[in-house]
């Protein structure tokens, strides 16, 4: 009767029914006829998305780097030259620690770039550098380690990865040559988290003689330094100074990414182990980047092109870096710290509240953010804003650097 | 001194100098000359690698795709699709559920392909299967969970996977339409780990009196039903029975991946999750999938190329499992389990050792599972060979299974 009242063949309607049977649709029972299941209810009401916050018209936020300057078109060659060459393999599960031709060209680059010393078998990648502190937290702690000492101000996401893998954390002091070493000597810390290259978010570089201090803390203690790299191939001043790593691989753990030099959305980060952490960490991983773009990146490094979009971004940050000191120093504004990287530490006239001058700025559409959004809660600070300039597009900049201007005028 | 012996200009001695103490080679105090540091101590020696298992000559494990099969041109050609029209923002810090273009074209692929009742907001993108089940393990257990029901046979890492999530695995028997829905109620399971479209390895389909019980069962006790719908989309006998999750969306995860698809190595795949289990699958999770991949994938569904991959690779592996069936037959070795999937039940006669099977496949250089791999310790099974079809690229296949015949000719 259905198939003549809409028209079908009759099998198409068994088949229909049959289908919707086998999927739980509809219930049939021998002698008593088909009926739609009780159980095939309405699916449920789409949920609500959270509103979005409104996006700023200019994004000074530090940590990202610009969007727009990902290598696209050498990206989409890099990829097609792996997969041509491609062991098929490479395609299947592979090894936690990451796939063997990255991991032997990142040995090497971060030899010949950075003063590593390591092999490839040392080398674990990673989903970016949170995912890297997390399994280093992880792995320290199933060595013993319950202590952490890290930097104050540091990146509060990082305090929170670092609790949450189960370590205490002890702040500890940074001025102008980095990380006080007493306060590292005083901590009874198992381990330290410091960013020797360029202090985030104060802007110093860790001195020789306190880099010096630190591993001979580690080698004397047998306590663990895990160095985060984010920053160390943007110098602009001089030749970026090597990682400490060299100086004692036995108790180092190196972490560097592509969030900053490439694009954060690759979630491509590495770590760089002492032999006996190796199997500790691949213990705790459950989870591995795509093996497409760790062997597209190693191809792009294979071929020079990490090599020249390093020293291109280098080139675009110091000229930004360069034009908002100039403006600052037009407002008698002093920028501290070393020229690296993607941020900057302006320094706010004694009696400023930095609340009031981030709110300002959020209603001249720029995101900003204050020295204490770093800080630890309780901890003073000097005011002072971290202006990161990595973000806004080149079209935009020299608008945004004038709304900044306006915005510090007052 | 030293700019003669080694004939270079005295200006680039000083810098290496500068150089090597900022990098903590050397140390220099003032008056007392410059010094090697003592702490630049000679690299670790290389850490020795693991020999490697010896690889067989023909693999027929179960569960991993023709890595050859990977449609590399048009996964080139949907990157730089994906590339072109990007929103810079999606390279940079991400949701965590993932990428709005892909969770949104993926809530509509599973809509129409398997039926699934969800939309975007309700999607999670994850790095494959395992690593969604270790999610909505630790959510569900956040809500409460305790317990939870597992098929057996089935697949020994996800049991290492419940277990460190922290749930007491309850196991669940398994006949010719699935899991027996008398051990689920007996179980006092909070919820339950099923492959509805194919069990893993015993090759049945859930029944749709089961189907109806168990989402009745989860309904009644507040239970819930993991899906693992790995094989949901090849089906070679009829089509292809749709998800179970549309029965009862507010009781079901529903988790899929691009792994037998595409490729394991792409580490991609999915939940869908009732809408209370969002923000919990949200707060474990500390890695994420590469964005680039996400769009890519978003970019190859919407240009119909992923329906023609499968379309596909169904009809070659639909070859490939007839010709094993045929070739069985003529030994007189039956093949159960529906016609799906890229693996096989094979029933060894009474009295055959599935162990000497095994190791005399492995001696002419092929690897391949019994079914006490998948069986719980101390559990007892008929013997019987799991033969996963998928691995062997077209080119070797008929090597392979003159290979089988050989080995099963014994």
């Amino acid at each position: 009767m259905l198939a003549r009242d809409l028209g079908v063949s009759r099998g198409t309607v068994v088949e229909v029914y049959e289908q919707l049977i086998a999927e739980g649709y509809l219930t049939a029972r021998q002698g008593s006829g088909t009926e739609v299941a009780r159980s095939a209810v309405a699916p449920a009401q789409p949920r609500a998305e959270p509103t979005a916050e409104p996006t700023p018209r200019f994004d000074f936020h530090p940590g990202v780097p610009d969007p727009t300057s990902f290598p696209a078109d050498q990206w989409v060659r890099a990829l097609r030259r792996a997969l041509r060459s491609v062991r098929p393999e490479r395609l299947g599960y592979q090894d936690p620690r990451g796939t063997p031709e990255l991991r032997f060209v990142l040995a090497s680059y971060l030899a010949r770039a950075r003063g590593v010393a390591t092999s490839p078998e040392l080398v674990v990648t990673c989903s970016g550098f949170v995912r890297g502190l997390d399994l280093a937290c992880h792995a320290l702690r199933a060595t013993g380690a319950r202590r952490l000492g890290m930097e104050n101000p540091t990146i509060p996401i990082h305090l929170e990865v670092v609790a949450a893998a189960g370590l205490e954390v002890v702040p500890l002091e940074v001025d102008e040559h980095g990380v006080r070493i007493e306060m590292v000597e005083a901590s009874r810390a198992d381990a330290v988290l410091v960013t020797p290259a360029h202090q985030f978010p104060l802007g110093s570089t860790l001195s020789p003689e306190r880099r010096t201090a630190l591993v001979e803390w580690a080698t004397r203690t047998g306590g663990f330094v895990i160095e985060d790299d984010y920053d160390g191939e943007f110098r602009y001043d001089r030749q970026p100074v090597g990682a400490m790593q060299a100086l004692a691989p036995e108790h180092e753990v190196y972490a560097g990414t592509a969030s900053k030099s490439l694009a954060p959305g690759l979630r491509l980060g590495w770590l760089v182990l002492p032999d006996h952490l190796v199997d500790e960490v691949v213990a705790v991983m459950e989870s591995f980047p795509g093996a497409l773009d760790q062997l597209t990146l190693a191809a792009f490094l294979t071929s020079g092109g990490y090599d020249r979009q390093v020293r291109h971004a280098r080139l675009v940050y110091r000229r930004r870096r360069d034009r908002l000191v100039a403006a600052l120093l037009r407002r008698r504004l002093p920028v501290t710290g070393i020229a690296a990287g993607l941020h900057a530490l302006v320094e706010l006239p004694g009696g400023v509240a930095e609340e009031e001058v981030v709110a300002r700025a959020a209603g001249h559409g720029l995101a900003i953010d204050g020295l204490g959004t770093f800080t630890a809660p309780g901890q003073r600070h000097a005011p002072a804003l971290v202006v990161g300039y990595g973000r806004p597009p080149d079209h935009a900049f020299t608008t945004a650097l004038a709304r900044l201007g306006t915005v510090l005028r007052g």
